[in-house]
């Protein structure tokens, strides 16, 4: 039978007693780590979030104690009193190697099985054995400190934001489905049989509205949801530290972005990021990087090299810029010899992903030159290309053709990555910030044959580009901007449309009839006739912040309880069937399911 | 054509101007309160989230900002920059009363149709409409003050728990069905048609599996969601600050929890709240209070007459008596001339709701006495029955006898906080917080022919007790506390069942067999197998200790964006019919309903 805490109190944490505690009595909790037993000693390290402490068993151990303590098994709970004595042999490797405790008082409070993996630092068990046994997995030291950062890292966050006139305001989880964007979760309503709330993608309508009604500075670590087959990094819910602000320009919303960065990174990992961070605009961003959210720890820069194959007889070249699009390459210098036409070819089945269709090369190596498309140029352009790209010996050449310039840009932007990464090009020493700026308010939907909003159909037109917004949509720029740290987004935001007339003329560029603006987004509009405060905001991706700040490679690892990509839990099992009298009752029947 | 801020960045908010700002160049930002026009001077008050703020326009304004200013209507969004003077004529009871604004620009950012109500402080517009325009609503400067109060509350809970070494940790949203206790709302799944998550009552079990991974000390400001037929107080989503505590005793659970109502009190109104707080048995608390959350603010207690009646003839007692209920009652001291039998018939009825079938008075007014019962009762017994209530002339004596004890201490529980209120004998001076403790573990469930947990099925018996638990679960008290203010429960919380033999004794005690356990709770049965630590906690109800905190008499009026008695939100009218194309990718279809 386990034993009670009764009467004990604990005194101190494991991982916190040190020589200064020497001679005190103190009581400690904890899992055992392991055990190990000599014969007339018995050692056991006792474990708890702060860390690993040494119970010593021996001859002056009060013999039901020590027989007790021979019975001690991995993942034991035990409560302990006795006295802090140094140890004879210490261990420099633990911070309470100096120390352990001379038992005199040992409860069982709980069994425990032997555990289907070991609770050990960095276990190399594969991840669905993890994700069912998650509770196992989660005592864990290097898990439990990715919870514990996790949670420093919000508490700043909400700190920070506090101190800035911030205000943490819930907005409903249970909402009306607006049917722009991402699909939906529904959630079915008993009372209104056949009607349906949804769970909220962000809470963008939500917060606007709170500008409206004057709170001025919004902030919430709000939960998020959305019904999409599941990428790497994505979760079916994630957080997001969203906030919004009243009487702004996009300075004001980069300024309150950069100081909650700086400061995390202080307070957390007592890094300095000098700000106002860099700004680069998205125009910029594609031209020399190939992304809109670049990565600025290396070089590879994108070349365009259309002027200089204007004329070419090539047909894959020609045919691309005759097309509207363009060549552009990067040089990846002096690594000729360490990139094989082999390894160049998996690298062109890589960027089939991105719709490129082969990828032009040239290998200056020491031993001689070799090129898959020199042959097809004049001696003029082929020179033309090798001076645009700064060709030296040593170098690769590498070159993407397309009538879409977006394919170039995806093709290249990506390749310029798994490069840098593939020759350790990065200079990873310190975290690398950017704001993306002026991304275009539109983008051409070739399904749809019409213009839609690249974030959402609220974002602000740039003042300079209000009298373009019909007459030349694809040439406007929003007042939006994205966070880029290390080349991947973790924020991004905009200043909203806060008048009817803009919002009208917005609408009409996506061409929605007033009706239909109406019935899309009713009570917003009919909320922006009463006076809405110019307002602008932003939302971090917390999940991904916490990521790449703790520098883990699963998103999975920063989330207490994740689920995988087929959007399941592992350890519950959800989503699971339901009794059919709770379907009964919201009125819903399953439609049977062709094999 | 409505002005942006370009260029202007605001220095001050409203309501921060004083006499020590005169003479300064301000930017001021927004909404008009109301507009003056007398012809040769105008003055706007203009507010935001800090108060109002008076601009004046007069001789020495530009002309054409005059004429901008003449335009003005109630609701505009303005910006302004000017000059801090003093007026000549001040307004005491405004905060910024002793200066204005000479305004020297001014931008008109938006225009506002006229409202649909006035936005003034304590606005008698009824609660429909103004729900339907709940963003205009929120801009009432005593809206606006109660979420910033929330704000303020939910930001001490964090502090206070952060510093007392809690992790905040987010736990599921999405999650599976569990079959008991209130009922669940379901998401339907995609990938796995047919098959549903839940949405949380509460993150009980996901809390519990922390303490296992030996988290030690969580917390979270936590949605949680009941598909209930809603009562007054009651929200489909509503908020709890949640925690857990491992290798503690219910003590350790209390003195946190107090902690935190001592902080939120002495910092957010400066009031002190000694500690500990009072602590009263559940036993206790029924037998003089008739509830298990007394208002301990006023006497009123209820006596037991079931001795001084033990022998009597007279049907209705007798009946309730030989039942196993009991006689009891309450004197109304010195108000028998202010409390007329209409009044004893009115409150008769009210008391219907809680099962009593009739309420036995007698009145000692001082012009003669009348009794509803004494007729039936010998002298001795009615003599008793006096003495018992301890009546004096000018009393009230009210009666409730029922076969269930439990009809009795609900009615005249009610009936006490009833005469309580409508006799003003509550001191309300301060808040009166306590503790009800060692909570019944079972009740029995006359429909179900078994004994249920009262909390559940996790909540730990007293150790005491344990051997009486499947010999006479009826007679087992739990480990479970509720925190009281005022009469409402705000929190409350119970130590948990750790080892899977106390848990296997529950179950059985439950009349679950092994099987029908583990299919009910089989993850969290399964973790128990692995060393759970001793382990309790509690969670308290925000939004109900935010409304009490407060003084408002609604749970909407501290939520920014309710929901009402049928679960609708009447701003966004959710919840909604969806696209049927979405209910296909589901897999469900919607049942016809019979008129």
């Amino acid at each position: 039978m386990a034993e009670f805490m009764s009467g004990l109190k604990r005194t101190h944490y494991c991982g916190t007693l040190r020589q200064e505690h020497v001679g005190a009595e103190v009581v400690v909790c904890g899992w055992v780590q392991r055990q190990r037993d000599l014969g007339q000693l018995i050692f056991v390290d006792l474990r708890d979030r702060t860390g690993l402490l040494q119970l010593a068993f021996d001859n002056a151990t009060d013999r039901q104690i020590f027989e007790k303590a021979a019975g001690v098994r991995a993942e034991y709970v035990l409560a302990v009193r006795g006295i802090v004595r140094e140890r004879s042999a210490k261990n420099p490797e633990l911070p309470t190697g100096d120390v352990e405790i001379e038992v005199q008082e040992l409860r069982v409070l709980a069994k425990a099985e032997t555990p289907p993996f070991e609770i050990v630092e960095h276990s190399n068990v594969k991840e669905e054995l993890r994700l069912k046994y998650r509770y196992l997995d989660l005592r864990r030291p290097d898990m439990q400190d990715k919870i514990i950062q996790r949670h420093k890292i919000v508490k700043i966050a909400r700190d920070y934001f506090d101190d800035n006139g911030f205000l943490e305001i819930e907005t409903p989880i249970l909402i009306k489905s607006t049917p722009e964007g991402a699909r939906d979760y529904l959630v079915p309503s008993r009372v209104f049989p056949g009607n349906f709330f949804a769970l909220p993608q962000s809470p963008q309508q939500y917060k606007q509205l709170l500008m409206l009604s004057g709170f001025d500075r919004y902030m919430q670590v709000a939960r998020c949801f959305r019904d999409e087959d599941l990428r790497a990094d994505r979760q079916p819910e994630f957080t997001q530290i969203d906030l919004e602000m009243s009487f702004i320009e996009p300075e004001d919303v980069m300024a309150i972005g950069e100081g909650f960065i700086r400061d995390v990174y202080k307070r957390l990992q007592n890094i300095d990021i000098p700000t106002p961070f860099r700004r680069i605009t998205w125009h910029e961003a594609m031209e020399r990087f190939g992304s809109d959210k670049p990565d600025l720890r290396f070089g590879l820069e994108l070349v365009n090299l259309s002027d200089a194959l204007k004329d070419t007889g090539f047909r894959v070249f020609a045919g691309a810029l005759s097309a509207g699009g363009s060549v552009r390459g990067i040089n990846l210098k002096g690594k000729a010899d360490e990139l094989s036409r082999k390894e160049i070819d998996k690298l062109t089945e890589t960027l089939r992903a991105y719709g490129a269709q082969g990828l032009a090369w040239t290998r200056l190596t020491s031993n001689g030159e070799s090129s898959s498309y020199e042959k097809f140029l004049s001696e003029q352009e082929a020179a033309a290309v090798r001076t645009a790209l700064g060709a030296e010996t040593g170098d690769v050449l590498l070159l993407v053709a397309s009538p879409k310039n977006s394919v170039v840009f995806a093709s290249l932007g990506a390749l310029r990555c798994e490069l840098a990464k593939r020759f350790g090009l990065i200079d990873d020493s310190k975290p690398c910030l950017l704001w993306v700026t002026d991304f275009p308010l539109f983008e051409y939907d070739e399904e749809e044959n019409r213009f839609v909003a690249m974030h959402h159909p609220f974002t602000a037109p740039r003042e300079q580009d209000l009298d373009k917004l019909t007459s030349d949509p694809g040439s406007v720029c929003a007042k939006a901007y994205d966070m880029v740290l290390n080349g991947n987004e973790i924020g991004g935001g905009s200043i909203r449309i806060n008048t009817p007339e803009v919002q009208r003329q917005m609408f009409q560029a996506l061409g929605f009839t007033p009706e239909q603006a109406q019935q899309r987004f009713g009570f917003l509009i009919d909320a922006f006739r009463y006076g809405a405060p110019p307002h602008g905001g932003m939302a971090f991706g917390l999940d991904r912040l916490v990521m790449l700040m703790l520098g883990c490679d699963s998103i999975r690892d920063v989330i207490a309880f994740p689920k995988v990509a087929n959007s399941s839990e592992l350890m519950s099992s959800a989503p699971d069937v339901v009794d059919p009298k709770q379907l009964a009752e919201l009125g819903l029947s399953i439609v049977p399911q062709a094999e």
